[in-house]
C-alpha cells in the first residue's frame, strides 16, 4: 500500500469538502493501493497536528470534528485533539514547515492549499524546496510575483493546481498534455467565471443587465458584494495561470482586464446598495448597444480570457461567433476553447461546472491521486 | 536528465508520426528534463533494435529512415540498419520478450503498441509481468478476453491509453480524475466515430444516407469499405473501454452493437460496389422516417455509445435533444458528455477531433510523458 503522507492548509468550504472526501474515499483508494495520511490540517490561526508525524495521523473521526466545528464557525483551537498537538500562529507556520522539511526529505508529503490566502506563497516555496509536492486549489500563489511562481513550478511534476482553473475540470491536465506532446497551442479562449457566464447569456435573451445582476446576487450567484466578480480579477487570475503554463512570464498588473463598472462606483467609493439600485442601471443601455452591435454581425458577447501564442492575455467582453462552444453557453457553466496544431479548425472544447466546494475539492482529490508516483 | 527507454510496435500511420514527434520533441522533452530513448521499433514482420539496450539506441536518422522507409512500402528489414540488429519473424518477438524482461527489471522500459494487431496482447501481458509500462493506441489488446484485460490492469500506474478512444482528446485521463476523486459516474453518452458523427449530421440536414455515405467514403472520411464504420464494430471498442474503466465486467461478443446495414448487405454477402450502389439506397427511407420521428419529438439522431452505472454498455442510434453538446455536433468532431456527482445536470462536456495520425500520436506521446515519474 502505497502512502501519501498530507497537510492541508485552509479548511474552509473546499477543504473540508476535501477531508469529506477523503474520508469517504477510503475504500477506493484502497482498492488502488493508496492511502491518504493526514498528518495536519491548519486554518488561519492555528494547525491541529499528528505527535509523530511518521507514523501518527489524525484519524477520521478527528478529520469530520474539524469540519463539524468550522462550518458552526469556531476555530481549530477550540478542538479537544487528543493525542495531536495544536499551535497557534506564527508557531505553526513554523511547524508546517519544520514538517515538511522532516517528511519532504523522507516518505514525501503532500502540502495541499485550499485557503484563498496570499500568505502561504513563502511557506509554499520552503516545502516545495525541501522535496515536498504541493496541490493548490488557491489561486493566490500563482499569481504573485514571477519570482514565486518560478521557484513553485521549478520542480513541475511535484506541483499540481487543476482546482484553481475551472474548479474539477481537466482544463490543466489537458493543457499539459497538449504540452508535453509538443502540439502548439496558438490561442486559449474561454468563460471561466460562472457568474459572468449566466450574467452574459441572460443580457443576450434581452434582460435588462442591473436586473441579471440582481437576479443572480439574490440567487446566490455572485459573491456578497458582485463588484467581486464584475469586476474581472478573478477571471484574470486563471487568465494568467494559463498564460503562464504556456510560457508567458507576465503578471497580473500589466494585464489588461476589463471591468463592468466604472472606476467611481467602485468598492471603496460607492456603497454597495447604492451601487445595486443606483449604480447598475446607468450601465444597463452601454452594454445593450454592445449586444446589439455583435448581434448584427452574428455574434454574441461573451466576458472570456483570451490568451494567444504571442503574448497576449487578456479579460473582457469580447464578440464569439453565435454557433461556437462559448456562443452557445447558457447558465454557469464553464467552457474553455483550446486551438493548436492538433485543434486547429475545430477547437478541443471543455465544458462543465467550473465552481463548487464538491467539485472543487474532487479536483484537488484528483490532483493528489495523481501524485502517487513520487511515494513509496 | 530522466531516462525513458521506448520500445514501439507498429510503425504505420500512427506509429511513424509518433516517431517523428519524438525527434521533434526532443529540445522541448530536454527543458523538461526527459529524454526518449527509442530502443527498437517493429512492425508486424520485423524488429529492428540497438544492439545492446542499456547504453545504445536507434539514433533520429535511422528512426526518420524507418519512416520513410515504411511509407515507402518497405518493411524493415530492407532498411541497412548501421550499429543495430534486425530480427525476423518469431525472433523479433522472442526479442521484444527478452528485451522487456532486462529493461522491465532494471531502467524499466516503456512498450508502445502503435498496430491495429489483435497479436500484441500476448507480448504485452508477458512484459506488463516483467514490471514494463505499456501505453496503446492499439484496442484490440483492451477489447479482448477480461482474462487478458485483467493482467494488462493489473498495475493500473504503468498502463496508459488515451488515444484508443477519441484520439488525443483527453477522455480516459479525465475519466481517470473522476473515478479516483470518488465521484461516481452515472452516464456516458458520447459520439466517437468522426465518420458516423458526420453521417448522422448530415442527414439530420435532409440528406439522403446513401448519398452521404458515398460522399463520405469520397472524401476519405470512411474505412476503403464504408461497411467497416457502419458496422459500428469500432464504436463499439471504444464503448467497452470506457465500460471496463468504470469496472464493468463484459465482453465484446455480449455488447449490444446496431449495425446501420442488415446481414445480408454484409461484406461476406454483397460486394462493395453493389453495396455502395444498390444496397445502400434501400436504407433511406428507414432512416429518413427514424429522423421524423425523433424530429417530432425536438430531437435529433446520434450514432452513440450509451453507458451507465449500471451493466448497460451499447452503441447504435439514439435520440439526443437538439440543444445539447451531442444535438449540437457538426461534422466530424468526437465528443464525449459524463454525467456524474460533480457533472449532474449539466454533464461534463469533451469535445474535439478525434482521429487522425497527429493527434493520435499526440495522445500517446502525452502518455508517454506522463509516466516519466516511474522512471529514473
Amino acid at each position: 500500500m502505497k502512502k501519501i503522507p498530507l497537510l492541508l492548509m485552509g479548511c474552509g468550504g473546499v477543504g473540508c469538502q476535501l477531508l469529506h472526501h477523503i474520508v469517504s474515499c477510503r475504500p477506493l483508494h484502497a482498492k488502488l493501493g493508496v492511502r491518504l495520511r493526514v498528518v495536519g490540517v491548519c486554518d488561519s490561526k492555528s494547525l491541529v497536528v499528528a505527535d509523530d508525524v511518521f507514523t501518527a495521523e489524525l484519524d477520521d473521526s478527528l478529520l469530520l470534528e474539524i469540519c463539524q466545528a468550522k462550518s458552526s464557525g469556531h476555530s481549530l483551537h477550540t478542538l479537544d485533539s487528543g493525542p495531536c498537538s495544536t499551535f497557534s500562529s506564527t508557531d505553526a507556520i513554523r511547524k508546517v514547515i519544520y514538517i515538511g522539511g522532516l517528511l519532504g526529505r523522507s516518505t514525501g508529503l503532500a502540502v495541499v492549499d485550499c485557503s484563498a490566502s496570499p500568505e502561504t506563497v513563502g511557506i509554499l516555496s520552503k516545502v516545495a524546496d525541501f522535496g515536498c509536492c504541493v496541490v493548490l486549489a488557491n489561486k493566490k500563489p500563482l499569481t504573485a510575483s514571477m519570482e514565486d511562481y518560478d521557484k513553485l513550478v521549478l520542480q513541475l511534476r511535484r506541483l499540481r493546481y487543476e482546482s484553481t482553473v475551472g474548479a474539477g475540470l481537466p482544463i490543466m491536465a489537458s493543457l499539459s498534455r497538449i504540452i508535453s506532446s509538443g502540439d502548439t497551442v496558438y490561442r486559449i479562449i474561454g468563460s471561466l467565471s460562472g457568474t459572468l457566464g449566466y450574467v452574459m447569456s441572460e443580457v443576450e435573451d434581452g434582460k435588462l443587465f442591473s436586473k441579471v445582476v440582481n437576479v443572480a446576487k439574490s440567487l446566490g450567484y455572485t459573491e456578497p458584494d458582485p463588484r467581486d466578480d464584475l469586476g474581472g480579477m478573478d477571471v484574470a487570475r486563471k487568465a494568467l495561470i494559463l498564460a503562464r503554463l504556456l510560457g508567458h512570464r507576465i503578471n497580473l498588473n500589466s494585464m489588461k482586464i476589463e471591468s463592468l463598472y466604472p472606476a467611481h462606483m467602485g468598492p471603496g467609493v460607492m456603497p454597495l446598495e447604492e451601487f445595486l439600485n443606483n449604480g447598475l442601471p446607468q450601465l444597463d443601455k452601454g452594454i445593450q448597444e454592445r449586444i446589439e452591435k455583435a448581434s448584427s454581425n452574428g455574434n454574441v458577447l461573451r466576458y472570456v480570457c483570451l490568451i494567444d501564442a504571442s503574448s497576449r492575455c487578456e479579460v473582457g467582453i469580447q464578440e464569439v461567433p453565435k454557433d461556437s462552444a462559448l456562443g452557445r453557453l447558457r447558465g454557469s457553466d464553464n467552457v474553455l476553447e483550446i486551438y493548436s496544431r492538433c485543434y486547429k479548425e475545430q477547437p478541443l472544447v471543455i465544458q462543465g461546472a467550473g465552481a463548487g466546494n464538491d467539485t472543487t475539492a474532487a479536483g484537488v482529490l484528483a490532483d493528489i491521486l495523481d501524485l502517487q508516483d513520487l511515494f513509496s
